[in-house]
């Protein structure tokens, strides 16, 4: 650090974790360069709303420059990081720019994992980003549209069949609220299809869904899924996803494979880290990462012999109290990303060093559709209604701007007494001359 | 028309004129099919808004479905059509499938004119559709993010300066409103550059701007432009537009040309109809589209020699009382839309014929940013404070749903109080793999 020169933190990735650490050292002696490939910040965890029409993407992102316009000390870049120079201490950018920093948060998040089926992500999309969101939304949708217009019953019966492979939260709110928008949302709106008799049809590896929640909840969420009409099937295992089927094994993928014809499949099954791990642990030196390609940390999140170099939120695998690694949450990238900020600032304090980083697990919660919901917070297990307007409340608090919360709120409103999802817009087709299969609306 | 069966009456497209001849079909002794391409009606006078991040797609666009669910003699399609087999009296979509009318109303409205300059598309985009304002709205912020990074003083001046080709309403509200991200909302966002010091420029090719309104009007929205730092070229005709610049000729063509270096360029400055119009005419027979490609309908909207097909909207080309063709504004469109249902019904009840379609102009306004606008009605100039209430209120009447009302009206509201723009999302980026030149993000 050059003397004079104020402490320069680099921050990629604007997602929880490098935004908390963003705003966590507001005021402090450093200067934050906070750099995303994006230009905004996005709640993730309402993505399945997006998905499902019931909100617009701009209610679940806020424009990072926004979020920080009033932190003096901090700038943001719109940039892709394509290296580490760790002996130079900078990092590198796509277009050749140097980012020096003396202390580097890396918080870049997971994607996609297709469990060695690439290609899979052809006919499944995920969601985790916003055009995943309204890619999906415009599958569904468009499927609907379709069916009124077959003429052939099988092929109606295979558009108004809905897969969701992946029985954790996301899957299980996919599930819900594709099942709620096909009974409830386009009840009226058709006349040669009744979207009410779609089917749903949610596939989970394990033996439970929700398997990170307390066995009780798990059962309540298959209890009220299956309330709502949606097939449940656990302990199979997806071995071929088509354009027009899908083939999955039962009994932990021991007994025959069975099939199901659809032509909209939604993957919610597994993430793996951003390939930026790699190339850091790769430019660190002597780290390897995980098999789903995470960063394995030191207990105050610093990656081996570099006190300098941190990693954080779904890129890292952090030990929680009981040794395994820390589940890919939002309040852990959170927590962490506050830590982290003040991990720095004792530093430069010159305080004694914190404790190691300690997980407060605040609860977890999960949301099957109109006012139904299962929460554990704090040892308490909850669900119903009060469980959905705690889960309504905290993501409306989170969500980080004013303007943001109050809109989400008044259109949450909306749905929840008219039923209505009134962002449901079919955009981004592609016109009949340049179609391909991963598009395939007529 | 067979015995006992309903009137069939298909309409091709959800716009303006489309959609108020279907609600106006309502409880009639019609079977009304309704056909879009999408699966939303479009209020595109907003375009503008979403292409600046200040409102989402949805909204100011409601699902079809929606709109006409409670009309149990109407259906919605969505789909495409390719031909018309006029012998047999229906319309052919790409699928195959064949529509049976007995009376067809074609609305399908205009799109991007480049007078000859159809590669310009690639770099000038117009303001149609949702996917054109999103587009125009990642350029547009994109090129303030690239210009935070420029190092190269000439390629910053660049990436600040927009240019938008046409003076009619959509011109001016976009130079408004590109003007007033710059110096208002992103005034505090950047660290390096300052978007204040954004160039917009304005051309037009006629000698003032907003043409079809009174000389006073287009001379206040000319000083009001200028006064929020937009440069109005008048009497200047584009001659060449490239990645990095545009070429110009003033005084009407005749003077040399001048450069503008700039990476952003919208195009709102010439229309052309539907290729579904001259479609419709090589079908009917003995009918030429205009020069730009409108139908010319008889004064019941009827084409040619054939009572039971109707052209409305954009797409016609339909004299006005001075015998000069009406302008292609939303408010003709609907008044022929309603016309033209009542000419139907009228002939299904054995009454006598109506009269020939007579529009009665109720006024028309044009906003230029906060609390700027010019309008006139019934021969009643006004503008400024008071114009901008009376547009705010026309414009959130007209929003078809009750949500789609009160939520934009949420949103103005804080964007009047913020100067915010809060839907100032990027997205739709190609990934770094697969840019191409139409996509020039950083």
């Amino acid at each position: 650090m050059a003397d004079g020169a104020a402490h320069k933190v680099v921050i990629i990735g604007g997602g929880f974790g490098g935004m908390l650490a963003a705003k966590a050292l507001n005021k402090t002696p450093t200067e934050v360069t906070l750099i995303d490939r994006r230009n905004f910040h996005l709640f993730q965890p309402l993505l399945y709303q997006v998905a499902t029409g019931a909100l617009s993407p701009a209610n679940i992102a806020a424009p990072l420059r926004s979020i920080l316009k009033k932190q003096r000390n901090t700038r943001v870049l719109q940039g892709e990081v394509v290296g580490f120079d760790m002996a130079g201490k900078s990092v590198l950018l796509r277009d050749g720019a140097r980012v020096p920093f003396d202390s580097l948060i890396v918080a870049t998040g997971a994607t996609h994992h297709y469990f060695g089926h690439d290609e899979w992500a052809n006919h499944a999309p995920g969601l985790k980003t916003i055009e995943d969101a309204t890619d999906i939304r415009r599958r569904v949708l468009s499927a609907f549209e379709r069916a009124e217009r077959a003429t052939d019953p099988a092929e109606r019966a295979r558009l108004v069949t809905f897969v969701v492979v992946g029985g954790g939260p996301t899957g299980v709110e996919m599930a819900g609220a594709i099942i709620e928008l096909a009974k409830y949302t386009l009840r009226a709106d058709f006349r040669v299809i009744n979207p009410a008799t779609a089917r749903v049809i949610l596939i989970e590896g394990q033996t439970r869904v929700l398997g990170a929640f307390h066995e009780k909840l798990s059962r309540k969420a298959k209890d009220a899924l299956e309330g709502m009409g949606v097939e449940v099937k656990l302990d199979c295992h997806v071995t071929a996803i088509e354009p027009d089927h899908i083939l999955a094994k039962p009994d932990g993928g021991k007994a025959p494979a069975f099939r199901i014809d659809t032509e909209t499949v939604v993957w919610a099954a597994g993430v793996k880290a951003s390939p930026l791990g790699k190339l850091l642990a790769d430019a660190i030196g002597g780290v390897e990462v995980g098999r789903g390609g995470h960063v394995p940390v030191n207990p105050d999140c610093t990656v081996a012999n570099r006190p300098d170099v941190f990693v954080i939120g779904d890129l890292a695998s952090c030990p929680g109290k009981d040794g395994k690694p820390l589940p890919g949450l939002a309040p852990v990238a959170m927590q962490q990303g506050e830590y982290v900020a003040g991990v720095i600032v004792r530093r430069l304090k010159g305080e004694s060093p914190k404790g190691p980083f300690r997980y407060i697990d605040k609860g977890t919660m999960a949301t099957i559709g109109r006012a139904k919901a299962v929460a554990e917070s704090f040892g308490f297990k909850f669900s119903g209604y009060p469980a959905w307007l705690a889960w309504l409340f905290i993501h409306i608090l989170y969500l980080a701007r004013f303007e943001n919360r109050v809109l989400v709120l008044f259109q949450w409103f909306f749905n929840y007494v008219t039923r209505n999802r009134a962002a449901r817009l079919i955009t981004n087709e592609r016109p009949p001359e340049t179609r391909s299969e991963i598009a395939p609306v007529r």
